[in-house]
C-alpha cells in the first residue's frame, strides 16, 4: 500500500512560509492570488496488504513523527500499490 | 477557486529529507516502511471563477517560482471555494 499524509498549519496559524510565497507571485504579476497557505506530503511505501491497517498505522506515525499536532492538521490518503 | 499545488523530488532524484524520515519511523518500530519520498504542497486561493482558467495559472506559478523542474515534478487540483 501507498499511504500519503498531508500536514498542513491549523487555520489560524501564522504561516510566514505561505506569506512569502503569496508575496513572490505577486511581484512576478500573480495578482489573482489571495491567502497561501504551505506544508508538507510525505509518501510512504508501507508493506501491509490491508488498506484499513495501512490507514491506522500512517495516522500514528503522522501522531508520532510527522505532524506537530499543537499547531499541524494532517490527512492520510491510501491508495494501493 | 483553490488551486493545491503537490511538488515533489522526480524519481531517481535523491531524496535525503524521505531517507531521514523512513528511518526516524524505523527508530520508532515502524517496521513496514519502505520507500519514503518528502514534498511540499502549497494551496492558493484565486480570485479566478474559472476553473481551467485558475489551473493554467497555478501550472505557471509551479513552474516559475513553486517548483524546480529540473529535478521536481508538479501536480495541480483546482477546486471551487
Amino acid at each position: 500500500m501507498r499511504a500519503t499524509v498531508t500536514v498542513m498549519l491549523k487555520a489560524g496559524v501564522l504561516d510566514p512560509q505561505g506569506k512569502a510565497i503569496g508575496q513572490a507571485l505577486h511581484g512576478l504579476g500573480f495578482a489573482e492570488v489571495g491567502e497561501v497557505r504551505a506544508g508538507k506530503v510525505i509518501v510512504l511505501e508501507l508493506d501491509e496488504a490491508d488498506a484499513g491497517r495501512a490507514r491506522v498505522r500512517a495516522e500514528e506515525m503522522a501522531r508520532k513523527l510527522l505532524a506537530n499536532t499543537v499547531i499541524e492538521s494532517f490527512r492520510v490518503a491510501v491508495v494501493e500499490g
